[in-house]
């Protein structure tokens, strides 16, 4: 497929919701050139210790303090630091063609875009690893494939969108007595202003990339503001991206980045522009809810966080469904917005095959599947912890009640210096959990015990609706009280999977098929991907002109 | 055409966006049963000096105080005064058997909504006659099938936005080797909340119905607040949908009327109410801008109001131009928000075919061409002034330069108490012209002279940009400077319409072709009707369940 040919069948299969994998999962070498995954390496590896240069506007120094998850080493590059004022002169300044490129040629350069991205990932990749902290399978199909699948979903549904509103029409009909009236209606998409994108520490690409695209494929200019510890995916994908808008004849100043420390955040300065109308965030809660409040007069687009619980009911294979949590509870070290963390059983535990399983066996055999998990694949799954502060958290949460399996750091073999940590496990009194009414960032489980398992369904869909929820999980095999639980769950504006064991990784979200966040909890605002996503992001503007009688 | 293939249509038409009138335009009586608009009179009369029930929710007393700018007389019709606590707490009530209902299904009962309204558009053309001020025609016409076109408009677009989310979709794909995994997923389209929806003085149906239809399409109840001096046609249409609702199996408590009066607003109280989550607004621009700041955390969809200009520049038929502009100014006394304000001349004049017309004969031609018309169709073209305001303000627009022509009252056959007015027309110098800058509700128009079309354009495009524009017009015989006119306009986020002559009115707008409001200016927010009109109005909860293996 060309790069346009995908953008078509994305948009076809957005309303289908079917599956649809159009970029390679897979780092094996049979699925690449010879050679591809030793170059992105090597060119992660020349990176190291360098100047990343972007020749942006505005430029008045160099910042950029990142360290790696797995090494504890500086990464040693520096960035662009530029002047707020000054950038953004430059970003308007490079708007006015992009803003009257027809939709069709906006699109197609954004689909250019995401093919450079594509070839890019194995660097990408490395350079994930090394900042995010992911394991480096993960940082290829999860922040490489399913990043551009989700970017091509956000381009395609703007494509959708535009194309929804014809260029032009002739409009004929009678006024009174008298021959028809011809108008002819010209309808001009006009974008709303300059974006600013924000993309996370743990998981750059796969919010940032339809951000960016559904942004520039609908004219507006985007300045991505990074993560202060995870700058390099994003610097690269910006430079590939400004390179394509070059090329394109175009200026890549629509494309900025706009890098930060922690000691000097620049985001609030970039906002009091006005003529800064959209914010793309992905982050934590509290400054998304700071940002839905203060910038309400500006299309505020947020992915935050909640406290993504399992109802766990009755099941046909109580080994696979343990299998399946404990990767759920240890992808990534449950650094993931779809990690599952509250664990939710019946007092009278759970119904197997084989009768009731009580709460202390169950959770005995889902310490069991994690200890297995984490011995033979932690390095894989588990990936290193983004940020030091994880480990305070860890230590804070033993705390909230009683531990039924520690976590601790696994070894390993190819980064002595890896910040690592296997799943902690407390339990928490149902009756007063307010420590597990709020997301935990790292590989955290708690184990609450309802009364029964519709108390249990009230309390997570509770949660769900107060506190948010990005994804919601149930295992039961009674057919009846399944259709409790969708509806429990989508009173409370929560998306739940049921019975995940066999789709793998539990947490999975596809692009094309997936809707993620709902927007109806306080999860976060925006949908990854539907039409009010992007149907905002452009202004109709029209103009008519009466075609004389005679003519 | 049955009621549903009306929306199925009218989907198609919306993104064509080529000529379609589906409902009757003409009151003429052979378009219609015999007896139709006697019936309608006589429902009309039958509702004067009654008491008009809705049996709603918390009903605490009666309100109304509504008079007929034809007759100077009192309606004496009083509505239900609702607690607004209690009113509310009805509408939830209403709300879960809808909010659960199917998509099509609620679709279709909206379908059978604007059908029924459609059979009572007599009654209602001469309820808008005697409270907003409109002559018959136009209330038939315009409130009329112009209106039910928009509620159609905006219904289908409601209808495609969620037909284009499928109710489920099988998913299935490979997770490493094994066998393939198939997950049923589910998507249910969930509503946000309570929609308030303001419906203006003066042509209430035109935006009511759309967002009405809109709001309830897509699963929110509404709550209607109609403008305290325009009660009647909208309790009317309230009544009328409750019973359709009602007939339907539904809780008609889905449509409610919250009337109020000048000295004891409710919309305050009613938007305090978090789960009033959307608001929809026709009306003044202070009052606009006030409902899309103080709710910015809801979605605040405005159309207000702007300062409309005429550029005039070069005609081929200057009498045919003068008519067009008398119209647009006389038409419903200019108090309709596409109707022109500001006419914007070379100091060169006007070029014709017969050489230039100097500013001053060409303003001699436009008066003969309005007093001809205030003449001869007076009553039917200019109908009543809405409001006892728009004498002072005509008055006060005297002062703001030279007056060219003067207002005065007509005298209406049928009604010798008729609150009317010819248009006004005064000079104002273009270089202190902030009287110009806003909106004036009425026959109000400004002649305004420029250095030269160029000038003229930039002077007119930058007030459209700095305050608002719903309409602007041009009127050029030079192709080259009508593209400069179109990308002018579009750069101020202004819609243009040029040399409209034979389209009469000038001003006229088509559902399903003309998108309304731009929301690039300050003249509101809301396009009627585009995919961002709609698209908010729902959220997306998914539920995925996995088949089991071998099942």
């Amino acid at each position: 497929m060309t790069p346009m040919e995908r953008v078509e069948h994305a948009a076809k299969v957005n309303k289908t919701r079917e599956a649809f994998t159009p970029f390679i999962e897979s780092p094996s070498a049979r699925h690449h050139p010879a050679g591809a995954r030793e170059a992105g390496k090597a060119r992660f590896d020349g990176l190291l210790g360098t100047s990343f240069h972007l020749n942006q506007p505005g430029e008045s120094g160099r910042t950029g303090a990142e360290t790696s998850p797995y090494t504890g080493e500086s990464l040693g590059i520096d960035y662009p630091h530029c002047q707020v004022d000054a950038l953004l002169e430059g970003v308007r300044d490079a708007w006015a063609p992009w803003k009257q490129a027809r939709p069709s040629e906006r699109v197609a350069v954004c689909a250019d875009i995401l093919e450079a991205w594509s070839q890019d990932v194995f660097a990408n990749a490395y350079a994930t690893m090394h900042t995010a902290g992911q394991a480096f399978m993960l940082s290829f199909a999860g922040s490489g494939a399913s990043s551009l699948d989700r970017g091509l979903e956000a381009l395609a549904a703007a494509h959708s969108a535009m194309a929804d509103v014809p260029e032009s029409t002739v409009f004929e009909r009678r006024f009174g007595r008298g021959e028809p009236v011809v108008l002819h209606k010209r309808y001009r998409l006009v974008p709303v202003g300059i974006a600013l994108v924000f993309s996370c520490g743990s998981y750059p690409a796969w919010n940032a990339y339809p951000a960016i695209l559904a942004n520039l494929a609908t004219g507006n200019p985007v300045v991505l503001k990074p993560h202060p510890d995870t700058i390099l995916p994003m610097a690269m994908a910006v430079k590939t991206a400004r390179t394509v808008l070059a090329n394109a004849g175009f200026n890549p100043n629509l494309l900025v980045l706009a890098c930060d420390t922690w000691d000097a955040p620049v985001a609030e300065d970039i906002l009091a522009h006005d003529d800064v109308a959209i914010v793309d965030f992905t982050g934590g809660q509290s400054y998304g809810r700071h940002l839905e409040k203060a910038y309400a007069h500006k299309q505020v687009y947020t992915e935050t966080a909640g406290c993504n619980a399992v109802v766990i009911d009755s099941v046909d294979d109580v080994d696979a469904v343990c299998r399946a949590l404990a990767t759920g509870l240890s992808l990534f070290s449950a650094q993931m917005c779809t990690a599952p963390q509250n664990l939710w059983l019946s007092a009278a535990g759970v119904l197997t095959p084989e009768g009731r399983l009580s709460v202390d066996d169950f959770v005995t055999k889902l310490i069991a599947a994690i200890d297995a998990l984490c011995t033979a694949h932690g390095p894989a799954v588990c990936g290193a912890l983004h940020s030091a502060r994880t480990v305070d958290d860890l230590r804070a949460a033993e705390q909230a009640g009683t531990v039924v399996r520690k976590s601790s750091s696994y070894d390993h073999p190819d980064f002595p210096g890896a910040r690592t940590a296997t799943p902690l496990l407390v339990r928490v009194d149902a009756a007063e959990r307010a420590v597990v009414q709020r997301e935990h960032f790292g590989p955290i489980g708690f184990i609450l015990v309802a009364q029964d398992r519709d108390d249990a369904l009230s309390k997570a869909t509770s949660d769900a609706r107060s506190f948010g929820a990005i994804a919601s999980y149930a295992y039961t095999t009674d057919n009846t009280w399944m259709e409790t639980v969708q509806d429990a769950f989508a009173d409370a504006g929560a998306s739940v999977g049921i019975n995940l064991i066999r789709q793998a990784p539990m947490n999975f979200t596809a692009a094309f098929s997936d809707f993620h966040v709902t927007g109806l909890n306080p999860a976060g605002t925006a949908c990854l991907t539907d039409a009010a996503f992007v149907a905002r992001r452009f202004r109709i503007v029209q103009s008519k002109v009466e075609q004389p009688l005679h003519s």
